[in-house]
């Protein structure tokens, strides 16, 4: 069967948190791992896009190995509009979306947009982009789109 | 680092749908990943026990390989008592929890416990256990403990 975007690998769960560094300990105890944090570039690297408007959002975020190619993100938003605040502020704390890596970033957002599956978010990171896609009417989740340059 | 349970690799991710047939197809077209489906045992053999008191809830389920070692697995589950039932009516449909494969369930589940982490739900499947523990103050997710004897 084809595969829409081309992967069926989950590669990261994100999770929206008030507060990283406490939430962090708190995996990091129960999981035994280490995190990894980031945050995220400003808006001269990031360009972050929300909903068609450029954003100075930022996140702070930590990532725990959870299987062979599965990581754990913990997302801290700023006050800054992106789809990480608008969740948080809407939903509490909790699951926020799956992550693939793919290949094509412009051709699959155009594939999901035309299958009900519209883009919330786009931004980059040092050595890539990604894109946030409300799959929620369908898919019941929020999709984030990796892709490394 | 100990692991509190034992591990730190993600086995599922749980998803609770209204119809998992229709959504099943999507994830199908999606994923390009075939479904298998089950449907949870009767009382007589999951004995199921929903916050203490036993429960005759049932629930349809799908698995979706989407990892080396993950699944996703959407839920529909029937109207009794059930924390998938609990969760579909106050949250809606998306995602509920993400579960772990351990050994020794009862020891498990109490050390979780005594960290604020309590039982919600437990249950049998043909050749094994699984328990449903909140997470949410801390981890800020349902977690599922699994157990194949």
């Amino acid at each position: 069967m084809d595969k829409m975007i081309g992967t069926s690998t989950v590669a990261q769960i994100g999770i929206l948190v008030h507060d990283i560094e406490k939430t962090a300990k708190v995996y990091s105890e129960f999981l035994g791992v280490e995190p990894k944090f980031v945050t995220t570039d400003a808006y001269n690297q990031a360009e972050t896009n929300y909903l068609g408007s450029p954003s100075e959002a930022r996140a702070k975020l930590a990532f725990f190995s959870v299987g062979p190619s599965l990581d754990i993100e913990l997302i801290e938003p700023d006050e800054h509009p992106s789809t990480w605040r608008h969740d948080l502020d809407k939903n509490g704390e909790g699951i926020h979306h799956i992550a693939f890596f793919i290949k094509g970033m412009d051709e699959k957002v155009m594939v999901l947009n035309q299958k009900n599956m519209p883009l919330l978010q786009r931004g980059k990171y040092t050595g890539g982009e990604y894109s946030y896609i409300d799959a929620t009417d369908d898919l019941k989740i929020v999709l984030e789109l990796l892709e490394n340059h």
